[in-house]
């Protein structure tokens, strides 16, 4: 019998702000950053790892929470844990003392984010699988039954649920030879952050159409005369047929939001993302009929399924952005993705960050040959960088994710890049915090 | 100048799961505790008092992340965080890298909530004043300074709250004088705790009629059954006239609320609370349709301002229970009272907890003063426990809760009650870790 012997959180940051890599009109110095845990196994070949994602200050609070969490898996079966994994996940979640501190949303969820998706981590490691083909190999009873569906029956049913998967299950295969060959569609952020200059986007719209892709997003929401200028130099760049989308992160009320945009139609972007809070479904609702026909895109701060379930049954978005370390791993993700199944929404998961391209491009491939069928108005969001850190980092070519081979969920980072860049203690962070003063928070009033 | 000396958050916590106080269908097993955030100055006469309320494991997480919050406070001068307490929420807001791990909601926006309630109770302290009448005290365009109106203006514009307010400017005193007769009318939870036996219920019920109260509130949602039997028993004993409410704590999806709400429609509730995931707007909308003339309540984990503005919009609720130590203190909470006179929802705060009718007091007081005008359809949360703790306890007589007179926002802590009560290492928790070991989840698997 196999039993977990050890979890260990480690708070790893980043030092992106220097580059201004990841500034938006919301986010103007993100360190990208994880709570990033390791479960170990008295099996030494046995662990598995996850994480979630953060941009720096905090992570310490993810680190605490992630332990917490974590706490129950100790000294238990690694078989009983992952033959059941939605039985796991059920467990964990009953804690009614942490539930008290979300429910199922914030700080408490990303950090049931980073703990599921390490035993998920491990489950494919176990069967010598990607993730993706562990999932995919699952008939629609087991998929079912592993999917978040609290709160939602509603909106769907497990017999509905039930009744979606299988009607693609003897396709399966087909599917998973095409995105052998072909790969799964993505689209590139590196060029459009708010602190890159006009040179530097005009290079990185240019390499990003040079390298196949068919979509690029542009950060918009500081400032309007700016915005306009850099969409039109985007437009410019790529021609009238290639995809143009705008990423506000929040920034607007819904009637600046409406405004906004419309001053940006000239453009034709396929959508506006984030364009308000993203809790406020009827917003987002409201800024959807306006807009028409730019799509309304969101899910990158989507808390938990609760909230999609109203977006889909709102017509509020066009495009749902699910994030896989804001959401509690695929126990939730699969509720999602059914959700979307349903009511006729494509997903075009949330990546960037660090480590997060890793994780989706499982989600969109299991995505296509399991549960939606099709790459419709699908694309996959990619950024490069980070990847260095990644014992299996992804891979693009040609505007699309390469099918990952190795087992797990591609979520293990090396270890010496947890040596250099844990925080504070890490020797990057060391030998600055010793010379320069620990980076805090500027001081109030 | 006066300037922030010392940030000091304790993690304090009451071993209520002993007697089954506070044990309802979700929460088993609630120890009532609270993060608790004391701001000292160089002037050993002038301190801030605030948490945010938990229920046992986790207070150490939203500890930390309070005291991540409150880091900018240190070295601050004490008049200019005062003196403009909309500018300091603002500014504390500001932190992106924080912003992230919510947005507002979550532990984040709990620790928020300690942190803002503690500066709010050395404002009152400092102006010499109960927490409401500092508030009373303030003109309609301060109060809507002070509110934090991001992402509601297509519910709410700040001219029409100041129009709200102004209204009601002329005879806040005639208000002032009535509640210094009469006090602010009350319910109590203290009878129907889910724990209880029969026999405890119908005492307690007795008492309650004996002390004043016209409004009781039963715990359901655990086995339909038993519910039917308890709403009967209390029924006999309250007889038709007195109000008796449920709450179901979440427990439900949407369709089964409806069922079982249906089930129990003969015993007359006025209100069902929480019947789903306080995040559902869209599902509190149907169930409010379907179980009709019975009303539906929540509120006491209303994530912040953007969800209540959602239920408001979308006619989900008829009475509103906002949380003093989940939204954001003042500054969220009068931007949700603003909202709720517009829409003309009554807002019946939660309380119970630890603490939480100490501040709830000066929120319905504040409430009738200046923003509603009317008592018609209100009732505040009281559950008489944990009281003693607090140096300046709220009173409650023939059904309602005396105005209180003391300066500040009756958030103080004796420091006797923290050294027994703190956790790990105060007296109570030390003896017994000692020698039971720690109280721990369960393992899993």
């Amino acid at each position: 019998m196999t039993k977990i012997t050890d979890v260990e959180v480690v708070d790893v940051r980043f030092p992106t702000s220097l580059s201004a890599d990841g500034s938006d009109a919301m986010n103007k110095d993100a360190d990208y950053s994880a709570a990033y845990v390791i479960l170990r196994t008295d099996d030494p070949s046995l662990t598995g790892h996850g994480f979630t994602f953060t941009i720096g200050r905090g992570t310490d609070i993810c680190v605490l929470a992630a332990r917490h969490r974590a706490e129950p898996l100790l000294g238990a079966d690694v078989d009983e844990l992952l033959d059941d994994l939605g039985g796991t996940y059920r467990a964990l979640k009953a804690d009614s003392q942490l539930r008290w501190l979300g429910p199922e949303k914030g700080v408490e969820h990303l950090a049931m984010a980073a703990v599921m998706n390490a035993l998920w981590d491990m489950a494919a490691r176990r069967a010598g699988k990607p993730l993706w083909r562990l999932l995919a190999d699952m008939p629609a009873e087991q998929l079912v039954d592993i999917a978040d569906l609290q709160y939602l029956s509603d909106a769907l049913t497990r017999d509905e649920a039930i009744g979606l998967l299988r009607k693609l299950e003897p396709t399966r295969a087909e599917r998973i030879a095409e995105l052998e060959r072909t790969g799964y569609p993505c689209y590139t952020t590196s060029a459009g952050w708010l602190g890159y200059s006009d040179e530097k986007m005009r290079r990185l719209l240019r390499e990003a159409l040079d390298a196949g892709y068919r979509h690029v997003k542009l950060k918009v929401g500081a400032d309007l005369q700016e915005d306009i200028r850099r969409c039109r130099i985007a437009r410019e760049v790529i021609g009238p047929d290639a995809h143009l989308m705008i990423d506000a992160n929040q920034v607007w009320d819904v009637p600046q939001a409406i405004d906004w945009v419309g001053a940006l139609a000239e453009f034709k972007p396929l959508w506006i993302e984030e364009p308000t809070s993203p809790d406020d479904v009827l917003g987002h609702a409201a800024i959807r009929r306006a807009v028409a026909p730019i799509g309304v895109a969101t899910g990158e701060h989507g808390m938990n399924r609760v909230l999609f379930k109203q977006l889909f049954q709102a017509n509020a978005i066009d495009f749902c952005q699910l994030d896989s370390a804001r959401l509690a791993s695929i126990n939730e993700i699969l509720a999602v993705y059914l959700m979307a199944k349903k009511f006729g929404i494509p997903v075009c998961p949330h990546a960037g960050g660090v480590g997060l391209c890793e994780l989706v491009q499982h989600l969109s491939i299991f995505d296509y040959i399991a549960v939606s069928g099709t790459l419709e108005n699908r694309v996959t969001e990619f950024v490069d960088h980070l990847h260095e850190h990644f014992v299996d980092p992804c891979i693009v070519e040609n505007g699309a994710y390469r099918v990952p081979t190795a087992p797990g969920y591609s979520a293990e980072m090396h270890e010496e890049s947890l040596r250099e860049y844990a925080y504070p203690d890490g020797t990057y962070w060391a030998a600055r915090t010793r010379f320069r003063g620990v980076r805090t928070q500027a001081a109030v009033g």
